[in-house]
């Protein structure tokens, strides 16, 4: 930026691919954060440690990201990409919408592709307040203002809160703590289970108890 | 036992309490496992250091409760308690139960002295296989024998699991991630929402899709 070489550590020169020109350097970056994130957890993964693993000079990583809260939102985005459905998801039939979104969502985590990063993700804010507030201020928010769009009723933020608590519930019990029957259950079973209870949350009359409509 | 005194190590001779003539000991153990468990996590928490916290001997810890993993289960029984009501809740006319459950569940976790012993224990058992396994095999098993025995309904596990799923979703997204609108929102409003759900998974007509009830 000055003039003078960056400091560079632990490699040399970095090649053209390297300096940022291609979308592979930041792809190889963000695989690589996901992949520390999800086996050291948040807080023993550094940017440097990142940064090697992708075969980068942690400058770059910089460049692309940011801080460290902001690799870990990047990595946490590309895990939530099948959430980028929502709104084809969301803009379908009305009736319909706890069906496919509860279809939707078991897909994703069926996939053990999908499931992986997800999980990590998941411990991850479960267990640092940094990451939760990364979650929280990054994620949940573009996600939420994206349903929030989509659906035309009262209080959209909190009725995908409760969807997004069901969604999640079920994610823990039968995947995480793998409680059985559920863990074990046919998918279609907890499909139709669920459905009825997103489809009630997201275009139900009234999210709140006996009270008018955004009165 | 062969007529030597055991092999003691950090403390001196055991006081009389200590050697477990009264309850008070075995309360101080487990007292200190959950405080253990809580501020180390599942991992990092030895036996020893359960037993240094409360001021005895390891081999006391061993005598009342055997392994780490049975120690583990005895703290968690003790942050489960509030669930010694479900009985209770379960018994009562069937067309409040949705909303019974709701509203003790609701209640166990706005008492911060009830929440943060089951947030060690959610964290625990999210982040450590471990610590999953005897949550589903000591303490789920026990709260669904007493689900499946008050409720008369086909399925009673998985509508247990069910009603459970939205419960913890609830807590995760309310009281881990701190999700607004969620985290703030008059426990009433969640009340109001998540009894209806409840109230169907566990008395509804039927928890699988379109099949006849336990056919």
């Amino acid at each position: 930026m000055n003039g003078t070489a960056p400091r560079r550590r632990g490699r040399g020169r970095p090649s053209r691919e390297d300096t940022g020109t291609g979308p592979s350097a930041r792809q190889r970056i963000l695989d690589a954060a996901r992949a520390e994130f999800a086996e050291r957890g948040y807080d023993k993964t550094s940017v440097r440690g990142i940064a090697k693993a992708a075969g980068v000079d942690a400058a770059l990583v910089h460049h692309y990201f940011g801080t460290k809260d902001e690799v870990f939102a990047a990595a946490i985005e590309v895990s939530f990409e099948p959430a980028l459905v929502l709104p084809a998801v969301l803009a379908g039939d009305r009736e319909g919408i706890g069906e496919r979104l509860a279809r939707t969502f078991i897909g994703v985590w069926e996939n053990p592709g999908t499931r992986a990063p997800l999980l990590a993700v998941i411990r991850s804010a479960l267990t640092h307040e940094a990451a939760a507030g990364v979650l929280r201020t990054f994620v949940l928010r573009r996600l939420l203002s994206r349903v929030v769009e989509e659906l035309d009723v009262p209080d959209p933020a909190f009725r995908a809160e409760l969807a997004a608590s069901q969604m999640v519930g079920i994610a823990i019990l039968r995947y995480v703590i793998k409680a059985e029957p559920l863990a074990s259950a046919d998918p279609e079973e907890i499909i139709a289970q669920v459905a009825p209870t997103l489809q009630r949350y997201l275009t139900g009359t009234d999210p709140h108890s006996g009270a008018e409509a955004d009165g």
